[in-house]
C-alpha cells in the first residue's frame, strides 16, 4: 500500500486533485509495489528491459483535496508473455476516491515488445 | 483540431511523452473545442456550472518524442441530461499516437451533478 | 529532512529531473518541515491564513536521474512581520544537486498580505 | 512573444497558477523564441549539442487565474563562450504577473559544458 499526502502541486483551481495526477500516483504506487516484490525497475532498465503503459483507465468516484492523506493499492492480473495488468484503488481512509488500471508492456531496446524476464514473472506470481 | 509542440516538460527519461500528460493535452483540446462551439468554461464557472471528468481511458499506440508536433481531435457523443463523452485522437501527421476518451459530468455548487444547461446541449449538438 | 525517490513523472527526455519539478519538491519539503514544527498549512487555510511564494531561486549543480533517492533540507531565515525565507538544499547522499530558496508571504482573504500569526512566528523561531 | 491560455492543469487549489508551472512556461517561451531566431533545439540535440538550465529566478507580482491569456517575453543577455541568460516577463494584458530569468549552459555528450556553436551565438546576436 502506497501512501501520499496531497500538496498544492497535485490540485487544481476546482479545489481538487487534478485528474491527470492520478496517473502520476499510479506510477509511484506501481514502482514501490514492484520494488516490494523484488523488481527494481532501474536495475532492469540498465539491462535493457523496461515497461511502458499501453492502456490506462480511471474512474473518479469522489474528489480528493489539499492535505488529504491517500493510500493506493496495486494488484497484478492477466499476466501474459509480454504484458500484465495492474489494478489500482485510491482511498482516503475508507472512502474510494479513484479506481483504475494500467496495462504494462515489456519492451527492449527501441521500445520493441519482448517477453517478460522469468524472474519478473516469478516475482509477480509471488503476490497474494 | 488542437495542435501543440512537445517540450521537455512533457517528456520523461524514457525519451517519450509521459503517459499522464496526455490527459493534460485532452483538457487543452476540449477547452478549445468547447470554445469553438461557443462554450466558454470560465464564463459558466462564474454562473456556478462546471464540468468534471468522471471517467477517462487511454490507449498508447506509438511514442511521441521531444519536438514532435501533435494534433488532437475532439468529438462529443452519448450526450445525456447530465453528462457527455469526448473522444480524442492524438496524431503526429498521419500516425495515430494515442486514442482516448473522457466522460464529462455537469456539476453545480459542491460538485453536485446537475442538468447540462440547454445552451450547452445546443452547442454540443451543433458539432458535426 | 524530506526524502523522495525520483520517478519517471519527475524526469525529462534529457534523462534528468526536469528543472520546474524542484519547485514541486520544495513545496513538499516545506509542507512537511512546517508540520514538524507544528504548523499545519491546511488548518491555517481553514482559518483564512495562507502562504504564497513571492520569490524563488534555484541553482542546478548536478543532474538527478530516474531512481535516485534525494533528500531535501529546509531552513527558515529573514523572518519579518509578513514574510520569511526558506532555504533548501537537495542532496543525493553527499552530493549537492540543487540549492535554492523561496520567499513565503503570509496572506489573508483575497491574497492580501497580512501579519504572520504569532503562533507561526513562534514555531518558526523554535527551529534550530 | 509567446502566448498561452491558463488551463486547470496549470492551476492549484489556491485558485491561481502554481508557482513551478512558470518554469514550464519559460521553457515553452524560450523554445519558440530560439526557433524564431533560427535555432531549433531538436536539431542541435541530434548533433550532440544541448542547453541545460543552470540557474533560475522568479518574482511573483500578481496571481494568474484559470482562463487567463498570458504573454511571455524572452530576451537574451550576458552571452559568454558557454552560457547565456534569458530574461522573461509574463503579462496579462498590461499587468506584469511574473518576472524571471534562466541561465542556459551549453553542454555536449555526458552533460559536459562546451562552447556555444558559432551559428547559435550569431542567432542570439541577431535579437533586437
Amino acid at each position: 500500500m502506497y501512501s501520499l499526502r496531497v500538496y498544492y502541486e497535485d490540485t487544481d483551481a476546482g479545489g481538487v486533485v487534478y485528474n491527470a495526477n492520478y496517473l502520476r500516483f499510479f506510477e509511484r504506487a506501481r514502482t514501490e509495489f514492484l520494488r516490494d516484490l523484488g523488481v527494481d525497475i532501474k536495475d532492469w532498465i540498465e539491462r535493457g528491459v523496461s515497461f511502458v503503459v499501453s492502456e490506462a483507465s480511471l474512474k473518479f468516484h469522489r474528489a480528493a483535496r489539499y492535505g488529504d492523506q491517500l493510500s493506493i493499492s496495486t494488484a497484478p492480473s492477466e499476466i501474459t508473455a509480454a504484458a500484465f495488468l495492474l489494478t489500482h484503488n485510491v482511498h482516503r481512509e475508507k472512502e474510494l476516491i479513484v479506481s483504475g488500471s494500467t496495462k504494462m508492456v515489456c519492451v527492449g531496446p527501441g521500445l520493441k515488445p519482448r517477453r517478460i524476464p522469468e524472474a519478473i514473472v516469478h516475482s509477480l506470481g509471488s503476490y497474494r
